[in-house]
């Protein structure tokens, strides 16, 4: 079945095993028939991997034709070797498919600091090559993951002016995952066709608020990136501001959908909130507030244990934002507000504890000052997550 | 014994109960014989409690005679009602020693959102007046403890160049510690006679590099302060460059031992970690990497499993530094050295994972750059910590 990144017309993916996980393929290949508009945004850590150096040097033309993904090492750290390593794999992959190395962008996820077995790895990435399906989407997603308890994958189909267009993805991530900075893999194809710089910047803004906008872990990735790939095998073009936004929609449900997966397979992950933060006048106070709360490990604990004690939030959003003394600020939790101007107001407790105790939680915050609104999805903070990650490399 | 606040001439302490926490006393006083000299550091939390408020206005005068501390509820976001019952709080300490009211200062520790019980904290405050005691220090300590594991105290006494002096003080925090704030609730007294912009200057510097250089889980709370009363009671004035620069030692000794005690008393705490950042060229940067390896969830539950998962201390620095990619970075532990220039190089694996196996770790990194230099104190994150703040309120 041709799902995630397969969905769209024209392209093929395949998975192989290369030994860097304890089992399974950890080797993927994406392929576009034709070449692609490409458009990539990266992590801002400054402990870049040197797969982040290299696509970011191969996608500057705008355009590729594949994409090859190990996970299981990470390939940062490595200095010199590594980025001979992330060029081999560029160049063993443009050998196995005959493309110029120009039209290949390389990622990697996994363990920091070790070199990658890169014979196995080109030998993967032959054996493929040889396996390129256009119902290999799901076995690509497989084989990106690392501590994900699951494959992610989403797709969408869009009607514009000249005619229908699909877009696919997917992602992988789990933890070390923070808003604000391209975060974790990912990888959406379209079969629209659309110029690369407008790409680009629709990519950006659906970042913006899907990747940008959730938070695991506070932690920020040494390999984030996202990839997108426009190839036109549809035949419909997005041009028109109305095609424009509807495509630019539709780009957005993709990337936060897949953002979505990524929390809730947050490591240990045993509940979700969307945090709403209204009213801080202006956009950078509200992303401030969101992040301070989504990041804050006692709201996360209390999230984990059903317990209503906001208390917390309000100290999240008080430590965060610079200013006088004292901060008005309204909390909502489930719809029942508990807290009016800075001050706790009555409310039904039992009601407020029975609220808290689902899987998908709704916390708000109003600000003073009008305009500005900004929503951020993150994950509790649980046993699971600290045996997960006391675990992970010995 | 006069231990703590009560080991410096002229100082008595009492605890009683007003039913705030499931049990033991929650109501301390602390009482100078004579006006002392007082300064104060507070937290910058935008959402400050009532107490915060209100010693901030009673410490402009710069002196003091008394400080009356509950534990079990914070005070803070209760509005109108939270002040006056602070005021109240003054208001009894005042009547109850026989004292002007604005020689009284407040403090409170506990859930955010709850009103005191006052009539409770009134009457307790009166009885712990009736019993006023040299050896009360350590009764005091116990009572402003929440979820410590155990009582903070520490205890100096110093030669200055006119005789000698005594500094003691006692802290309660384990959780919502972060550095860069005045951070938790200390008392530290002194004998010495020491003018109050003195003290105030000695206290800065001391805090900057004890309560503002430790982090348990980067959350700053609505109720931190630390105050300092120095009331000449040992005859002994501090004057004179090297007279003061003695003291300050002493009195930064004071601090950092309580704030140590407080990352070892860290809710869950299993390892501690003195992480030391040089060569960052300026303070301020070395300062922010220090902090973000220290608050960073994926270092801090590595060294909570005995992982010597370096690849997140390098995440963490390159994650929270801007400016250009690569960042060439150094890193030890436990003296092995494992990253160059921000490359991984060979090393003992086997020692490096036994290396950290213990209770007290250190980490170095080292940043281009020359001159600065930082040192944080912090702890690991367990599954501990996971329960004890899943659990807090409910």
């Amino acid at each position: 079945m041709a799902v995630g990144v397969c969905y769209p017309a024209g392209f093929a993916a395949a998975a192989a095993g290369a030994g860097m996980k304890p089992a399974g393929d950890d080797v993927a290949l994406l392929v576009s028939d034709r070449p692609a508009a490409a458009a990539g945004v990266f992590t801002r850590n400054r402990v870049a991997a040197a797969p982040v150096l290299v696509s970011r040097a191969q996608i500057a033309g705008g355009s590729a034709r594949a994409v090859v993904t190990n996970s299981g090492l990470a390939n940062a750290c490595t200095g010199r070797r590594g980025l001979d390593d992330a060029w081999s794999m560029v160049a063993a992959t443009a050998d196995a498919l005959g493309l110029p190395a120009g039209q290949v962008l390389v990622a990697s996820t996994g363990v920091i600091g070790r070199p990658l077995p890169i014979d196995d790895v080109t030998a993967a990435i032959a054996a493929a090559a040889g396996r390129l399906d256009p119902d290999g989407g799901a076995a690509a997603a497989e084989a990106i993951r690392t501590t994900d308890a699951f494959a992610k994958t989403a797709a969408i189909e869009v009607e514009l002016s000249a005619g229908s267009v699909r877009i696919g993805g997917m992602a992988k991530g789990a933890g070390m995952i923070r808003p604000d900075m391209a975060t974790t893999l990912a990888q959406i194809t379209t079969d629209a066709a659309v110029a690369p710089d407008a790409l680009s910047a629709l990519l950006r803004a659906a970042i913006d608020v899907s990747f940008n906008a959730i938070s695991v872990d506070g932690c920020t990735s040494t390999n984030d990136c996202v990839f997108a790939l426009a190839n036109g095998a549809s035949g419909t073009t997005v041009a028109g501001e109305e095609d424009v936004q509807t495509f630019g929609r539709a780009l957005t449900a993709v990337a936060s959908d897949l953002a979505r997966q990524v929390v809730r397979d947050g490591e240990g992950t045993t509940r979700v909130c969307t945090f709403t933060v209204t009213g801080a006048g202006d956009d950078r106070a509200a992303r401030t507030a969101a992040r301070a709360v989504a990041e804050n490990v006692l709201v996360k604990c209390a999230m984990h244990g059903g317990d209503p004690n906001w208390g917390r939030i309000v100290q999240a959003v008080g430590g965060a934002l610079p200013g006088p003394v004292p901060l008005a600020l309204d909390v909502s939790i489930e719809g029942i507000q508990v807290c009016s101007a800075g001050a706790a107001i009555p409310h039904d407790e039992h009601a407020l504890e029975a609220a808290v105790q689902g899987p998908e939680l709704e916390y708000e915050v109003t600000l003073a000052g009008s305009g500005a609104e900004t929503e951020v999805f993150f994950s509790d903070l649980s046993y699971e997550y600290v045996r997960v990650n006391a675990e992970y490399t010995t």
